[in-house]
């Protein structure tokens, strides 16, 4: 069983308690845990779904997925998750997230771009974003992701180093970049610097945890230029890793490229070379029918925040297209300045309802299909895939369990239609990542809940004072 | 304090319990309830929060709301909910519902809509709707309403009578309507048949309970003739009620009535003497700017359902446009089968949501715009202004509270802000309906949620296995 680290001295329990099964855990040849629920549902590629099901776990790796009385037969194991009325399934997978950014929760709503940027978060970024910001905003997010059944993210901000260190902690799995900004940031003095503290943020995480892969997370074509984009794409296939980049967003970018570039946004990224290694796409929300398929072709990860996009008004991407095309499509809350939670149960309803409604079909994008870009298909999409998002022997043991028991799934026709069009995070009861258990009934076994929101309380308070004084004085 | 009268026997205990504060609960000048919070939010049309405030309630209506040391100065009660962390505000006003659909949750989704009609809801509804299925139907509803916090709820189904049945033993307030269809119907043979009916239900509850209001429920313009919708308003103008109607909700209704009666919907609704009289409109989807200052003059109700409209793809209501023509605007969540539930936490994110994508304005729809929609919008929407909706002296103590210890309030800027775009269902732990206390901490005081969960399954069964066989069959 891989080892969950512990916190910092003020962390809860460890993942490992003293199992409720004593013959188990006193059986030196148990495997590590069991994991049984009404239905296992599995998300691979066949769609298989287990009345009664169970998952076996040892080392961090899905053994068996099978009949609860199979799985029974076959292993002892140390640890037992169990219930009548839950859902087992893979985590779900936030493809594009700016984790950190929850500490500033709600602070500037229904606001035009310019205004909510300039005047809120810039400032506040400016003024308070160091590696402690980062460190209890990112221990924030992990905390609610934990909570909310997510077990791998994207995640592109500053101070990554910070980043990687909380995400070592607390368990989850993640994909951790470097922001690459052609001007100065909180963490770089502009894009070479930024280029620079990203290939030694690499070099000391890329073989230190296997949960954790460093990334490059250049902003944007609006940020920086096309000889900073791809000396970003240079420095990432030197040191072989991948990228993650706000790609066709809005309006604003699309007029950005036309004018700087001559041309619209994906199209220029690709004739400048910087889809030839592994990139993932977020939002993209205005390819035209020539760009997605090229999308298709050079195998970008795409993903979907249509939380995001909706809220900040950025448009209706054309997800139905990109899925016909053969684009991975996968699914991200973005930040939650910009959301403002990291609920991928919203993200999965809400990318259903839009393209319903925006194709006037109520046949459009599948309860079934967003299930999968939350799960297979957003592994698929960051460059996961075979490693997590569906249960199957020999991938890593990232899963969680779904209660039914709440008023909301009464009656259950459908599982899968519940999970997507009805489920909320609070009904998640257990998150286990590499075979460690993350959280079990509502009880966080690696992080600190009342340190975290002490702590981010605190900070809050001093961003909210600083903010009311800039903004009503001069 | 108004009676929450008992359930069937197989209720849980009454409202009513032994109060914390034993000198309180002896004192015979005690008032009933003071219910605290960090903020409480008003809802008045000068959009009071008062900070550690409190709402004083006596025999079911507001004596006072202020802050909570002039409260405790000057009242003593025999019960009070409390905490530090909660929110206080008015109950949520779902203005359009089928309550009993919510046993056709799931049944089938993620199809076009004469599929569904035709294959799914309507063989559904012919053989099992009967007065058991809307008991068992509207309980479920109920329960996972007072669960949301939705102390008032407009439905429109069958069995008018079981439906208040249910809604007088349950606590909640509700405007119940008697469908009027041209066609036979679980509870009618007809037009003609329906608003008799109508009248006899009206007769035995118009002065029964004074927390629910009969009201007629003509179906829509597409099942139902024009000399049919004039019998209904004279009908509902004779005997002193309103009406709750489908309103230029989908492509096809607007077409059936430019087709049959030369006209747009709304239009044609005014032109036949419809509006002469309360009206509350559901959907309206479609309104012409030519038919947006009608639905202003004549005072018609609007009920904005989001998730329905975008799940079925009916389209995206105007409702910015609306709301600046003074048309009265609430929100609903139409019925579960179109849902996939009540939650009006998500209908009122999504309202937000969807108005600003579409409009691609971010100040759309402002979380304040959508909150009062919810509340005192909604009581205005449906002829309940001054009664509920609002935290004012004289108005029915309606009000829940909202637990802001999860995770995903964590930090808070702007209660507001996050009631709307993060709240969900399972954040509220306290539902008040006139001064009653209906549901506290998770604990359900007038329902029977082992009882009812276990009636729904069993129905659900039957009506799968007829499902299955039927569409396996011939």
């Amino acid at each position: 069983m891989a080892a969950c680290s512990g916190d910092d001295g003020n962390s809860a329990a460890p993942a490992r308690q003293a199992s409720s099964a004593p013959t188990a855990s006193d059986n030196e040849n148990a495997i590590d845990l069991i994991v049984a629920g009404k239905y296992v549902v599995t998300m691979d590629a066949a769609g298989t779904v287990i009345v009664d099901g169970a998952v076996a776990v040892d080392d961090g790796v899905i053994l068996a997925v099978g009949p609860a009385t199979d799985i029974d037969a076959q292993y002892v194991a140390k640890e037992r998750l169990d219930s009548e009325s839950r859902v087992v399934m893979p985590g779900l997978i936030n493809g594009h997230s700016h984790a950190a950014m929850t500490l500033l929760r709600g602070v500037a709503d229904d606001l035009a771009l310019m205004d909510w940027l300039n005047n809120y978060i810039f400032p506040a970024e400016v003024e308070f974003v160091d590696a402690e910001f980062v460190r209890i905003g990112t221990e924030l997010a992990c905390w609610e992701m934990i909570r909310g059944g997510t077990t791998t993210f994207v995640d592109m901000y500053y101070y990554s180093d910070t980043i990687a260190e909380v995400v070592e902690r607390c368990g989850m799995r993640a994909l951790i970049s470097t922001t690459v900004i052609g001007q100065r940031s909180p963490d770089a003095e502009g894009a070479g610097d930024g280029i620079e503290k990203g290939l030694a943020f690499i070099n000391r995480w890329k073989d230190r945890n296997s949960r954790i892969t460093p990334i490059f997370g250049p902003h944007a074509n609006y940020t920086l230029n096309a000889e900073q984009l791809q000396a970003t794409r240079a420095a990432a296939n030197q040191a072989g890793v991948g990228i993650s980049i706000h790609l066709s967003e809005s309006p604003y970018e699309l007029q950005y490229s036309k004018d700087n570039y001559g041309g619209t946004s994906i199209a220029f990224f690709d004739s400048i070379g910087f889809f030839d290694g592994p990139t993932i796409g977020a939002h993209v929300v205005w390819p035209t029918a020539d760009e997605i398929p090229i999308l298709a072709e050079r195998q970008v990860g795409v993903i979907h925040n249509p939380t995001s996009n909706m809220k900040i008004a950025s448009g209706i991407a054309p997800v139905t297209e990109m899925l016909n095309a053969g684009v991975r499509v996968g699914l991200g809350t973005d930040g939650a300045a910009s959301n403002n939670d990291l609920d991928m149960w919203e993200e999965m309803r809400l990318a259903s309802f839009l393209q319903k409604v925006d194709r006037m079909d109520p046949e459009a994008l599948s309860a079934e299909t967003v299930l999968t870009m939350a799960t297979r298909g957003g592994a698929e999409a960051i460059g996961l895939a075979g490693r997590t998002g569906e249960l199957r022997p020999g991938l890593r043991a990232d899963l969680i369990q779904v209660s039914f028991d709440d008023v909301h799934f009464v009656p259950t026709f459908d599982v899968i239609s519940h999970l997507v069009f009805v489920a909320d995070e609070q009904d998640v009861v257990a998150t286990v990542v590499d075979g460690a258990i993350l959280m079990r009934d509502g009880q966080f076994l690696t992080l600190d809940t009342a340190r975290i929101k002490r702590e981010a309380t605190a900070l809050a308070a001093r961003i909210q004072q600083a903010l009311s004084e800039r903004n009503s004085g001069d």
